[in-house]
């Protein structure tokens, strides 16, 4: 396996299993002198731990993190942050689930890929790397990542924008951020919400998942960020994004509006307010040519429905090579929107300060002037 | 600037500039033994090539490539591939053009958010880099990664899927080879084509340009190919695709459509066919938690109406910081979709090429001798 | 920060300091299906562990190492595996003796240039992440590349050639492998050895520390592993060597003789061996063109004396930028020889590793067929 | 083949072969408006052109660079520049002559390794991409990062430090630039010179060549350079100039000198001077734990002799698998030293680059408060 580590100038890299000892995340490329705590990474990791309302897993797993390295009194040194958190719901009788079924596919989930990949030697306890517990250690780095965005005055924003054809309203910035926590489903329209939670409550008596769609919003992002060519910050807020496990669709501003746009409607009009080069519309997304331009960054990811569901389902027994039922095996979330958003947020925070250190890097005289 | 190479083990290099001298590519990576001639490459090359029908530009680039390295005898070497195009159509009359107009930003144009990064020193001659003459090296590099994708038995296929509201029907694969060159929007339902075709024509007549989504069918992949986490097949393919400057949207599958799908309507359910493990649907676009599972992958990106329109704008000029309006001022394509298709192909190919270079690195022997 | 990863296709990172809480490392790349315990990992942890002979710093550290992940019953399934060591050695009294002279320059230790780049943030306490005690991950990193590359038929040995003008005499590889742990100064030739640890332990009764020079040998290393121009198997092992902090200098084969050498006695005369082609001599190090031509790779590190002394010497106080006098301030090697000796062996293996598998990934399948 | 890219800030990417068309090579990364015209980069080239004097190939290759892009009315744009030179001595005589001794393992030259990487496929001609041709790309691009040090006030300065025996005597840096280019194996003591060169000429007659050690001081690099662990400075020169094919061994400062030191005889005693931090001796060549420390950077590299001789030797029909006789195959450079020295220049000035727009990407807050 490669793929365990993202960015270049920021970089995490991160291991750890489902039903694993411990997930282990380093972050190196992390600013000497910022405050940091254990208290203020957890705040961020409390947002996706599970088993705190009807709509999540009720897996029981506390998702303490200790920092244990990369400080000394309560500042960061520059060197790399290394985290830990220790996984503690893994009794037998989960185990003994998984074992149980360990040779039947699980339809939509990754774990069969695994199997493809490794072969006998992969990971059959709740999914092992292919689980999304793996996302716990994304959120703790985003959390750094974030932090490091506040200092510059950038502020990110994820909310639930639709869910099983329910759509959250058109709203401003500030009421989405006032808003979107006072539900379980973290939508700024509280009666979209009240819909969205009672459709998912429904499905998910079923025995059934929902599925639906997440926008982040990044405000206070300067022009002049990201890499022309193939490194547009475009491309890798595409790369981290898509590599959450069940996003299967990305947008940024009008997205596949475009598609039904002429070139004028589309072009937003820059003009000049307060002495500075602002747009009339965002159909951009923040970006042109992938370099941000100073408006918002918006983007949506479609979430697909949690594959695992109560629901008997058709599959093979990859042992026996032949065709097999499967039941509800495990604890599992009625839909991820809740808990996907502060990891989508996340891979957002850590693609930007990737940039944002790259560019601060190399592009202009003068702060080598001022360095030396 | 940075960000002029894509892919780790298949390593494409690029540089040039719209009026520049020359584009260049090198490509690193590429497997010793193969035959490769100019001519194949230009093959590809002419699929992008301006100037050949109404729907293109009219600049008259000839777009002829010269394989400079990485050859003895017709066959690769192992030795990075070199690759040259000269521009040769730059007459003054355009660079002219340009300059009268380098101070006014261009609505919905990258080569604004290249003067905030780079400053007075940004190149405003038919926006340098940030102009899509640098993808006819993407083009170049990717003939050649289709080609290693072709030995392998892997064939991709690009198409327009809707434009300006009319939708392409759901064909067979064979249906869409079979039928998509058959008109200049690449498309193979012929009704479809027809009125797509009018509607742009009817749009470039009002000086506007149209958007429209381009689905790419890769078929043959093996099960496996992908890195868990973050460089997921699927983030893979979206960052290389995203990367293009036109793109806005990107989905796999089902897409945007999970956001109101249930988990038991979403998940492909496997079966048994001849032995081996198919499924049943495709919601998954070929990708299970980001590493192919054997079926087609999917995907379609959402390609926005070519920014230069002949319609007046409004705008600002950055150099008397006041508005300003920008009329014409440059030779455009009226609809970025049949000439971006090889573009996206290139990047899908480039892409898998890169990740099977990887996946048949490091973690088994037995997999070549039962995969390729 | 950055520089904490280490590796394309077979990745180490790591983090953790001197008197931190923990250090840990995740490797990438490992093949599924390899048996792996914490026992082996730790039998080569011991090697380099404190205060096992008088030539050894006195810190009382167990380095126990746990893996966290990538295991499953035994197995490596193919995740990355991390693994994580507490520092339990680190009481009051120590800090304590370190707070004391945090404002004086120790010289010749990296963590001056610590301080120069990360100002009052960088960490003083043991030197934080510029103390040899990093060294501890790269050695648990270095057990599983050594494991692989032991599955391939390719064996790493280490030792002890010079010590303050007293050589090791030449020796066959068997001899050095069987003799070389005999002495705690790791040398196979016992006379030399005996007479270097004689002089160490004269330098030590001074306060003082002495220098030397390790030399590594690796057999089994198949011909043709390595990049050609900037990614040679030289150039890479030079890279790896080159970072543990005491190395001053590096040859490969003749090294610094081949600036006597006429090209007629350095060039290594082909003959043809059981078929094969073997070379007479090797001053080649065992690759040309920085490819390994199929004969013993020898490198040999000049390694310079622990910078930490007791003699009282003159140094300057950064923060009253006043001259100053540093005593003896703590616990440390005599010589680093025998514990860096390990540290050597895994960043050589760890080298070996990447370029094994990034050569085993892409430039044709018959290679597998044939080598492995 | 991968491995023709170097540098990740600064990432310089080449191509091309001893009888290739052209060799091309990309550099992406350099800042924006910078002067630059082809003449800068013929001026360093011009240092490493064959046929100049008779201690040189008599290959006449003009090596006319010329930059195709990143370039704007003379200024550069932040674009990756991009630079050519065709190959024009490649007369069917030498290639015949290759051709007639193709299966024949040339001694000591990197062809053979090629051959067992690449099998049948690899380049005969001239040894392709393993020949040293390939260098004077690295001098392109390393003249264009001379210059970005320059603005910074680094200064690079190669010379012959020893040769068969022959040693420069210590000059300061001053006369060693003043005195450097008085004679043609650029070797700042005119007496040694001499000698030198006379001993070049002897062996020359015998049809054989001559190695020696090449000295390579850097003034002027701030403290604070290099990325601790892995990419320390250090590392990262060494990873550079090891990657030169004729380089057998590298030294930083005292070198392989530190063997035979004590501790308290190697650590560089720190004062001040003008109220900044000082060293008395510079036996840590300008780098403490692999970051700078103000001091200069003194590097040697030890060049073995070039291979080709016309000295018969024996060796291996690889095509028939029988022992031969090789005779003097082709032109060669008597020594590669005078050469050699803008390439280990210019390797070292690419890797200081990379680490100087590294450093300046991310270790401090303010330079984010002064850019945006």
């Amino acid at each position: 396996m490669l793929g365990n580590s993202f960015g270049r100038m920021f970089r995490v890299t991160a291991c750890g299993e489902s039903y694993g000892d411990a997930l282990m995340c380093i972050v190196d490329g992390v600013p000497a002198g910022m405050e940091l705590s254990d208290a203020e990474i957890q705040q961020e990791l409390d947002k996706r731990r599970p088993g705190q309302t009807p709509l999540d897993s009720p897996r029981m797993e506390t998702d303490q993190v200790k920092i244990v390295s990369g400080l000394l009194e309560g500042k960061t040194t520059g060197a790399p942050v290394g985290m830990i958190i220790y996984n503690i719901d893994r009794h037998d009788i989960h185990v003994q689930q998984y074992r149980d079924v360990k040779d039947l596919i699980r339809p939509g989930h990754a774990e069969y890929t695994f199997f493809v990949k490794y072969g006998q030697y992969a990971d059959w306890c709740g999914a092992g790397r292919a689980s999304g517990r793996e996302t716990c250690m994304r959120v703790a780095a985003g959390a750094l990542a974030k932090k490091i965005l506040a200092q510059q005055g950038i502020k990110i924003l994820g909310y639930t924008k639709s869910c099983m054809g329910v759509e959250s309203r058109e709203m401003p910035f500030e009421e989405i951020e006032a808003g979107r926590h006072k539900n379980m489903i973290i939508c700024p329209d509280q009666e979209a919400a009240e819909k969205m939670i009672a459709r998912v409550m429904e499905i998910k008596d079923e025995g059934d998942t929902a599925g639906g769609v997440v926008e982040v919003i990044v405000r206070g992002v300067p022009a002049g960020l990201g890499e022309p060519v193939f490194d547009k910050l475009s491309a890798s807020l595409a790369h981290a994004v898509m590599s959450v496990g069940a996003v299967k669709g990305l947008e940024f501003g009008a997205g596949f509006g475009v598609a039904n746009m002429k070139g004028s409607e589309c072009n937003d009009i820059p003009y000049l307010k307060d002495g500075k080069v602002r747009f009339k519309t965002n159909n951009a997304g923040g970006m042109l040519g992938g370099i941000s331009n100073g408006e918002d960054i918006v983007l949506r990811a479609a979430v697909k429905p949690t594959p695992t569901v109560s629901v008997d389902q058709q599959t093979v027994d990859m042992e026996k090579m032949e065709e097999a039922t499967l039941g509800a095996i495990t604890r599992r979330d009625p839909t991820l929107l809740s808990r996907i958003i502060p990891v989508i947020e996340s891979m957002t925070a850590i693609a930007l300060v990737d940039h944002l250190m790259m560019w601060a890097g190399y592009d202009s005289q003068q702060k080598f002037e001022h360095k030396w």
